[in-house]
Parts: C-alpha cells; sequence; structure tokens
C-alpha cells in the first residue's frame, strides 16, 4: 500500500524485475479514481467510462429502482448515452496532485498539547484546504500519513454528475452470497460501469486503463491502484487491545442483532426485501469483516508479535535517553485515553455518532441543524465536516433525490432508539428527554410520519434558510436533532479534547521516532488514500488444502442450486452454451489491500487492465493488523470474464466498442494515447 | 454457595453471631425444591404449594394459553383447586438425602486416562443410580463438586404432576423489562405459585416454609437456599482464555441476531407475539447475562488475579516435585483440550448439540431417533442423557402437551439452519447432505409442514414402536434426524474422547491437590445441586452513586410511563388507592448467587421466607468468576410485597389462606409443624 510518492522501485525491480517509470506511474495514478463514499475505481475510457464494483453501485442502483423496476435484482443496461441515469449520491475523485505540508502543519501546532493542539491543527486544515480549492470541481484534504508523521494535501478532480451505464444481476455480481463473501474460489462478477458527466455530457478524460488483451497468470505480476479504507498496523498495543476487548465486541453485537432485524424484516414482503437488501449486504458485509477482525486479535501469535514488537520499539528507543524521556510518555498517554475512550464509548457512538439515531431523515436533520450554527462560524472555526471544502460533497448528500422508504427508516430509527435506551439506560436524562413517555416504535413511527423532511426541496430551503429556519421549523425530525444536539457536541467535545488529541499528539510523536529508527521502510497505515499495491497470482494453502489461484465461468454453474445465494440468473443460464466456460473468472493474487479497495483496477507490468479488486480472502481480513503474504489474498474478477458476460450474456455492445479500441498493442510502458473511443 | 454437608457454621457465627442447628438446615432443604428444567423453588405450604419465579413458570404460563386467553398477558389464578392446571414440563425435585460416593468414583476409574477413563466413568454413575432410584418418584443424580474433588450422589423425591395455581401479568411480573433485567433497583413482583399433586389431588408435604411476619431489613442476615446453575470460578486460566476469546464471543454473537430476528417476527402480529415472547425473553436474558461475563473476562485485573492465583498455585505445587510431577501436567493437558475445544466448537454446537436443528419438533426427532437405539444397550452403555434413571424426566419432556407453534418452528429451523451452512461453510459434506439445493427457509418449512411429531400420539407409537417404528418412519424429522445422526455421535466422541474425559480426569487432579493444599476453605463451582448462601440486605456504590437496598411498591407507579416494557397492568392501576405505597417490594442482598437460583426462597436467620429470589444486579454477572461483596447483589421479592399484591390486587383469598396459618409465631429455629393449611 504504498503512496504513488514513495514506491520503492528498487525493492520492486529486485523481486519482480520491473521498474515502472514516472509517466507511467502518473499514468496510473490518473487513471485511477475514488468513489467518494468509499470505493475505488479507473477510468477505462476516453469518454469517461469508470469500471467499479456492483457493491459499490448497489446503493446507487436501489435508489434509480422502483417497486415495478428492480435494478438490483434484474440488472442496468443503458443501450444509449440518453439512457444513463444519474446517481444521487455518487462522487467520483481522480489525485492531481500531492504536496508534503508536514512543515506547515508542525509550525502551526508548534509547542501545543490537548485541546489547543486541536484547535490548532483543525484550523491549519481547513486554511491549506480553502486556499486549494479553488472551484467546486476541485476537493483538496490535507490527510495524515503514518498516524501523523507525514501530513500531505490531496488535490483531486472531482466529478459529481455520475451515471449508471451498466450492472449486472445481483445474484450474479454477489453469487454465493454471505457464505461465500470474503471467501475464495469465488465465481462472482461483481461489476458495474458508471460514466462521469460534466456541462450535461460525457465528460472526456485524458488518462484511462487500456483493457488487457489476455487475462492474468499464475505468477504474474499484478498492481493495484486503489483506496485502502484504513489499517491498523501501525497502532500502539494499548489500541489494539482496546478495539479487542470493547470497541469490536460491541460493534459486532450491534451488527449481529440489526442483521437478525433486517433479515426478518425483508421477509415482510417483496417491497420490504428490495428496499432493505443494500442495508443487510452493508450489514452482512461488515458483520463478517470485522469477526475476522475480532478473530485476528483474539489470535495468540499475532498479539504476541505486536507486543513484542512494541517492546523491541521501546527499548530501542530507551538507549538514548533524550528520546526515550521524549517519545516513551507518549505510549502511556495513549494507554490513558484508550481507557478513557472505553468509558464513554456508548455516548459517543449512540449520540455523536448517531448510532442511536439512524436513518436518512436524521442524518438530514443533524445537518441542517448543525449547518445552520456552524455556517455562520470562520471556516477554520467549524466542525470539520462542515469546512468550506467538504461542502461540497456535504450538499450533495444533503440533496440528494434517492428515495427515502418510511417503513425501512422507522425501522432503522425505533431499533436505534431501543439501542440508545440499552446503551445509556433507560434512566439517563437524554433517554428521559427523548423518548418521554413514547416506546421507542412509537417514537419512532411519530417522527417518520411527521416529517417533511423525505422532501429534498423542503431540505434546500431549510438549508438556504439558515438558522432562523431552523429555529421557526416545528418538523418533528428537527426538534429531535435540535433536542440532542447540544449533548452530542458535549460529547464530542470531550473526545476531542480529551482523547483524539491526546491520540494524535502522541501519534505524531511516536511515529517520528520511528523514522528516525527504522526510516519508510514501510509503507504507511491506509487512510482512503490512494495507494499502490505489487504481488502476483498466486494460490495458497489452508487446513492442508491447497486453493488454485484461477476459477472459471463454467465453476459458477456448477456451484449453482438454483436457489439464493447459489442461484444464477436467467440470462446466465440462456446463455450458458454460447459461453466459453473456460475463461478466467476470478483470480487470487497477493496483492496487499483492504476494505476501500473494491473497485480498484487489478493491471499488469504494461498498465494493462487485468482485472477488477472486489474482495479478499477470509485471510486478508487480519490484514487490518498485519499482512501475511502466505495466506492474505485479493481477490478479483478477470478482464476477460468481464468481456465475456457484456458479449454473451448483456449483449452491451455500446460498452464493448468502447473498450474493444484500448486493446490494441499500445506502448506497453507509457500513457495511453487518447484514442477515438465513444460516445 | 455452600453444600447443605458442608456449610462452615463457625465462620458463619463469627460474622453474623447465629449458627444453624442440624434441624433447621434440615428443615431449609427439605423446604427448598428445584425445577428440573433450570429453576429454584420452595414448600410454602403443607398442601403443596410451590413458590417459584413469574419467568421459572413462564414457558408452562405459555403453553396453557390460547390464542384467546393469554396467561402470560393477563396472568393466572386458580380459585378453586380444581381450577389448577398442569404444567406440561415441569418437575419439582426435593433433595431427600446427600452420599459421597467419591471411593466407589475412583476405584472405578483408577489408572485409567482419556476414553477408557470416561466410559467407567460413565458407567459407574449409570450403576450407581440405578441402583439408587427404586421408583420413579425418585431421582438419583452422581454429581460432581469441585470439579472431580468429590462425587455425591443426590436423591430426590420427584414430582411430575405440577400445576399452575398463580401468576401475576408479565407486564407486573417483568416491569422493566430488559433495559431493567439485571438491574437495581427493581419493582418487580417477579412471582409465581405451583402446587405439587399426586395421585389425582395436591400432594401433602412434610416440610415447608413459614411465611415471615416481617419483611427484611436493611442490615439483616439472610439465607438463599437454592440451586446455582453453574460457576466458572475453579477453572483453570486456559480454560477461561477460552470462554472470553471463543465460546462467549460466538455466543454472544448467536444471540444477538436471534434476538433481532425474533423482536422483527413479533411485530407479525399478536399471535406472533404471544407465542415466541418466551423466547424472546429467554434469549435476552441469555444475551445480557453472557455480556457480562464477557465484560468480566475482558475486565484486566479480574483475568490478572485469575492469572496470579493460578501461577501461585503451580509455584506452591513445584515445591514438593513428586507432587509436581504429577499435577503440573494436569495444566497443560488442559490447556491443549482447550486448543482442541476451538478446533471443533462450531461442529460440536451445530450437529451434535443441535445449534443447526433448533425447535422442538427435531428435539422431538433426536430423541426418538436416538432412544431407539440406546434403549437396546445395557444401561451403563448409553449417552448419559438415555440411562434408566434419566428416562422419566426424558419422557416427560417427550410426551409433553406443550403446543407446537409451525411458524415459529419455521423460523427457529430457518434460522439454524442458516447458522449451520455459515458455521461449516456452504461446500461441507454435512451440510450438503442437509440442504440439497434447498435454502434453508424452503427445507425448514417443508419439513415443519411435512412432520407428523407435533402430534403426541405418533411420538408415543415412535417410542413404543423403537428401532422398528423408526426405521420404518418416512417422517421427514425423522428422516432428518436420522441423517445426521452419525455425524453428531461422531463429533461428539470426538469430543468426549479428546476433550471431556482429558478435562474432567486432569480437573481431578488438580481439584485434588487444591484440596491437599488448600483444604474445602472454599465451596465447590456451582454444579445446579443445592447449596445455601448466607448474606445480608445490604445497598452498594456503584459510578460514585449509593444505592439502597430496598424498594417500595409506590416507586413502581412512579417509574410507569403507560409503555411496555415500563406498563403497569390494568389490575395495579385500578388497586393503586387500596395498596400500602410503602411496602418494601424488591431487596438487594449480599448472598452469592448464579442463574438457577431464581425462584429460591430468601430465609431469615428463624427460618422463616422473607423474601424470593429472582436476579442479580448487573455486577453479580462476574460472579461466574469471581465474588465481589462489595457490589454483587442477589435481587428478591419482599414477602410484604406479595401479601400485598395477592391482597389487594388480585384477591388472591385461597392462597392467602393457606399462607396466612404459617405466619403466627412458630418456634424460631426448628421444623415447622404441619399446620391446618388448606386445601
Amino acid at each position: 500500500m504504498w503512496t504513488f510518492d514513495a514506491l520503492p522501485r528498487e525493492r520492486l525491480a529486485r523481486a519482480y524485475g520491473f521498474a515502472p517509470s514516472d509517466a507511467w506511474l502518473d499514468h496510473l495514478r490518473l487513471s485511477s479514481a475514488r468513489l467518494a463514499r468509499g470505493c475505488s475505481a479507473s477510468f477505462v475510457s476516453e469518454g469517461g467510462l469508470v469500471l467499479t464494483n456492483h457493491h459499490c453501485a448497489h446503493a446507487c442502483l436501489e435508489q434509480v429502482s422502483t417497486a415495478e423496476r428492480d435494478h438490483v435484482r434484474d440488472g442496468f443496461y443503458a443501450a444509449a448515452p440518453g439512457d444513463e441515469v444519474r446517481c444521487p449520491d455518487v462522487e467520483v475523485d481522480q489525485l492531481v496532485s500531492i504536496a508534503d505540508v508536514t512543515p506547515r502543519m508542525t509550525r502551526a501546532t508548534a509547542g501545543l498539547e490537548g485541546p489547543r493542539f486541536f484547535e490548532a491543527q483543525k484550523a491549519e486544515m481547513a486554511r491549506i484546504e480553502k486556499e486549494c480549492q479553488t472551484s467546486d470541481r476541485l476537493r483538496c484534504d490535507v490527510v495524515s500519513l503514518y498516524h501523523g508523521g507525514i501530513y500531505d494535501l490531496y488535490r483531486y478532480r472531482r466529478y459529481q454528475d455520475v451515471r449508471l451505464v451498466f450492472a449486472p444481476e445481483f445474484s450474479a455480481a454477489f453469487f454465493g452470497g454471505d457464505p461465500d463473501n470474503f471467501e475464495f474460489p469465488r465465481w462472482d462478477l461483481d461489476v458495474a460501469f458508471l460514466r462521469v458527466w460534466e456541462d450535461g455530457k460525457p465528460a472526456r478524460v485524458d488518462h484511462f486503463l487500456r483493457w488487457g488483451a489476455e487475462p492474468p497468470r499464475e505468477g504474474e505480476l499484478t498492481f493495484v491502484s486503489g483506496h485502502p479504507g484504513g489499517t491498523a498496523r501501525q497502532l500502539t498495543v494499548a489500541e489494539l487491545e482496546y478495539l479487542r476487548d470493547v470497541a469490536l465486541p460491541e460493534k459486532l453485537l450491534d451488527l449481529a442483532e440489526y442483521r437478525g432485524v433486517l433479515t426478518e424484516y425483508a421477509r415482510r414482503g417483496a417491497e420490504a426485501r428490495r428496499t432493505s437488501q443494500a442495508a443487510l449486504f452493508y450489514v452482512e458485509n461488515a458483520l463478517k469483516a470485522n469477526r475476522g477482525r475480532f478473530a485476528a486479535l483474539v489470535d495468540r501469535d499475532l498479539m504476541a508479535s505486536k507486543v513484542a514488537a512494541e517492546r523491541a520499539f521501546r527499548d530501542r528507543l530507551a538507549q538514548d535517553p533524550e528520546r526515550a524521556r521524549k517519545v516513551l510518555p507518549a505510549f502511556d498517554a495513549i494507554a490513558r485515553s484508550q481507557a478513557a475512550l472505553a468509558r464513554i464509548r456508548a455516548p459517543l457512538w449512540l449520540v455523536e455518532q448517531a448510532g442511536g439515531f439512524r436513518g436518512d431523515l436524521f442524518r438530514h436533520a443533524r445537518t441542517l441543524v448543525r449547518a445552520a450554527e456552524e455556517r455562520e462560524r470562520p471556516n477554520e472555526k467549524r466542525l470539520r465536516e462542515f469546512r468550506d471544502s467538504a461542502l461540497p460533497a456535504l450538499t450533495e448528500a444533503l440533496f440528494s433525490t434517492a428515495p427515502i422508504h418510511d417503513e425501512l427508516e422507522i425501522l432503522k430509527l425505533a431499533y436505534s432508539l431501543g439501542k440508545l435506551r440499552e446503551g445509556l439506560g433507560p434512566d439517563d436524562p437524554l433517554v428521559r428527554k427523548v423518548l418521554g413517555p413514547e416506546s421507542p416504535e412509537e417514537l419512532a413511527a411519530r417522527l417518520v410520519r411527521g416529517t417533511g423532511l423525505r422532501d429534498v426541496g423542503l431540505r434546500r430551503r431549510l438549508w438556504e434558510g439558515g438558522k432562523a429556519a431552523i429555529d421557526a421549523s416545528g418538523d418533528p425530525m428537527i426538534l429531535l436533532a435540535r433536542q440532542v444536539d447540544a449533548d452530542a457536541r458535549a460529547i464530542r467535545k470531550k473526545h476531542e479534547e480529551e482523547i483524539e488529541s491526546v491520540e494524535r499528539r502522541s501519534s505524531e510523536i511516536i511515529a517520528r521516532a520511528r523514522f528516525e529508527v527504522f526510516g519508510t521502510a514501510t509503507y504507511p497505515d491506509a487512510t482512503f488514500t490512494l495507494r499502490l499495491s505489487y504481488g502476483s497470482v498466486k494460490g495458497y494453502e489452508t487446513g492442508g488444502r491447497k486453493v488454485s489461484p484461477v476459477t472459471v465461468l463454467g465453476g459458477a454453474f456448477e456451484r449453482a442450486t438454483g436457489r439464493e445465494p447459489f442461484a444464477l440468473p436467467p440470462s446466465w443460464l440462456a446463455a450458458k452454451g454460447r459461453l466459453d466456460l473456460a475463461t478466467p473468472f476470478d483470480v487470487a493474487t497477493t496483492n496487499d489491500i483492504i476494505g476501500g479497495n473494491s473497485g480498484s483496477p487489478l493491471v499488469n507490468a504494461r498498465g494493462e487492465l487485468v482485472g477488477l479488486v472486489f474482495d479478499g480472502n477470509i485471510q486478508s481480513l487480519a490484514g487490518d493488523f498485519a499482512f501475511d503474504e502466505r495466506v492474505n489474498r485479493t481477490v478479483a474478477v478477470t478482464n476477460a470474464a468481464i468481456l465475456e458476460a457484456l458479449e454473451e450474456i448483456y449483449g452491451a455492445r455500446r460498452i464493448l466498442e468502447e473498450l474493444r479500441p484500448a486493446r490494441a498493442g499500445a506502448p506497453a510502458d507509457g500513457p495511453a494515447r487518447t484514442s477515438p473511443g465513444r460516445p
């Protein structure tokens, strides 16, 4: 997970005999993209065609569906440009430049501790971002790498008009469902094509990936260029113990119960099922991923190695008394902050992070209530999510036309109000204030049925009306958001002042000491910034069994039972005779990825797209804490399977023509020439 | 939790200035009772009236209800003896005698290890029990105390005709619901009266508790005589780590998801709600209890003290090389067995323990399928639950007339078949064999709708028909039970041979070494055998707040919101004006109890009943691993509140008259004279 500006080319050359040029790297970086709400992607045509996963477009597919036309179940294909449908809240970002702002950030916080450190850091970030962001088409984020060892300014080209071009049926994209999720072998076509538009027409992009003529072969060098969301490999032992003993168990129990509720809710009928499927997918995916993380942390060997590594590092630090005096207390400060975090975890999660107030309607209400206050403040004094540079993404979400389903909203809010009461206790003053005599179910139903916030127009008027409009509003959801806002802000403040600021400051100290001792021999923990991983197509052994790294299309037909989640869609059954069943379908590679990398292109040494990353195997879940190349695998759909399906199953001529021209042999190592693609 | 034959009277006298006589102890023991499926109780009249908790009678209340007459919601009162309704599967046991059989058990297993040890132990237990059990009215159990340090033969008078006499409304019994469960202060009337019958009329009992004239006062000495189900205070650190890292997290996640499913299922309608309420109560109760156990094990101090104690014990053992050579390897053997257990936990739970096949119908099917084989074997070669001494309880459950609700059965079976697939993986041969191409939902619906096992008559015919009848049966649930039986037995055998036998043998060795070093200064871990705990009515501090140990009836009215679970029933609202609102309602005491003690009498030094134990506070959940008298509290309903409610709210004259005579001042320390009670 190297940053593009710090790839260890000599190490790569030693291991794989290949040293990418600057041009190769720039081209790959500029052909890569991020879906701002949490996925990766790539440009695959001059005409702005974007390749990502079905599960990254799942929410959009549901949002553009209706009870009559279910694009999740049936798939989507825009046979003509005019048929492409805008996704209500997808933003595509392309990383244009990286600049080191560490000196400036360091100056701004020099000598400060605790809340003053935190405020100064936040203000400086807001200033840097505001100076950078000269247009709404740009997005500027100050990001921290190595837990504060480096601060970089990431500048993105931002696309907010993103349209749906193609997606297969859910049952083909997620064949095997939750049982097969995070497993390998796999037979999934987890693919979607989107397109970035600007000024009312498809955008033209300068960089895009050529579609590889050959599928990836066992042993072949592969690159993944994408946005791993977060890893925790450089955390202290105290932080890992907090995760293991408190945060993960609590999160898992919530996810498990919520899964049960959603599963049973879906049985109410076809429409309940349709509208809750994306939520259930998200919950099941998170549950399985976090179970894997928990299993890694209760693994004796992994934790013992973490403890040993920290002890060795501390021993090394202790050899220099001056450095020891400066750095060792930071470990203790972090340990204390974790104990404090355990004490406020419940209200922080339930009240400030809205774990007790789930659903779109409350989310909109809180955004409006807070925006009314925050927008009256100077940019650098605002809560981070209301700084000027963040407003384009914020308003895109607030004014999203995505449908809001009342029954599902009631379910979510009632469930989470129940969790609020459970987590804080029925005698907690906030709980009493919120619930009054009502049950969670009653209150949720009254608020959801009574609010007008499902209307984008009302949200826009309340946004534009600012504080006066919010103060005058009698909307019950707005009233709830106002009622809890002081409590929520108080717990956030406590968290920032007593925990987050201590963690950040102490992590910075530790990270810099680590640089001094070890240099940058390892890459920074993932932070949803663009990273490059190299590896190769490779099988592995598990439980005494050898797993081959490539599956073929025919395997899906062998595995199919006709029942969900092992049911292939009718389109596949009808096309079976036309398909080359020996086509490589999904592959496993040794690339180091993590959640957020979904949708990343898998690229060969020629810079050609040879696959689409959509998952990791079950062993990859421990990758949050440590990467074990023996068994940790990235899972991708091959370029060949995507073409075969587009051609023989979906007849998606328009996409095929747009991709085809790029298949011809272009220079092996250099930016792609722009080609006469369409539209 | 002292056994009645080993109460440290001098210690008690030193602490509380009271030394009970043999007669006092015998009387209390014989006035105590056990509900065989997992609760405690006491006899409170000569006429066989039994006092226990509402939540111990909850299943019975549901089983005797119908869609038209909901005794869980509305309560139950038999105004005349003939109105008492038999509970389909409640067994009441009264402990008649305890005999030490350690020498006999030790002889039978001398020099044996592993499977041979296990088989010899099982066979000797079966022999001892069979010799003892001269009638179906007796129940004989060989029980292990101190993890094999002592083996005792417990002989019980068994009552299988148990009838319902009185229960309040669920909303009064469980006021505060899950939010208030395991909390204090409390305002619950968690009370039910049953009656043991024999030969078609109420049984007459020789020993019963006098109803105390005064409620328990702060500081007063209190005894709890009951059946704590199980504690884990004498486990090795390896066993505790297995619980913390594997068993408890897995169990919690299952309970949490199942809770979600049941909660949402109940919203299908009134009948779904009525029939699933007891299951939901059980799941929520187990979830909260196990969360408390998990929290205790991730508490640094508690685990550190366990590690330190074990190290100190091992150091002590190491001082005697001969003993060290004999005992220390037992710790390692247990550690290895825990690692092995982690590897087979999933199939053991899902297949042999039927976690993957939940519901009454499969349970009946498995009993029948196994009984057909087991009953052809000699008594001492059978699976424990099919030994002759166990058959009366087994057949009572098998021939229970409790209603079976198809939709709930489908829900349970579908959910658990999903867990089976999840836990073993969709490619596991057993999963493939069971599911075939069907989904868990389809298979569950087909089996439940297709089976005839809801008919007691068919179950009886299959039982009586033995192996020939089972082999000839085409009932789909019987077929399923047969289909998985070999796999289930195989995993059970593996568990017995590689884990259970090692644990038992090693625990015995450690327990005896512990005796040699420490004597019997502590009581044995709870094993659902009768125990006596002494303590006193006492408040405590938590989170800087002082909690008073007594609540009053009026508090319930103050807390009531009118909405479940804080809604008082109409009967209470109507009676409010007649009630003495200052009556002590629930109390907290320092008695050491655990799950299984529910329904235990709280008794004063005069041997009078002054309360009914129904819960512990949240701090008591750590009591599974260590008892902390500063905060661990038993929670009981007072004698006074029960009388006040029977009199003023329920007008339960017949019960009041039966209890009243015993209130007159009888000898303070000695068996009660039989009194002219009714009926």
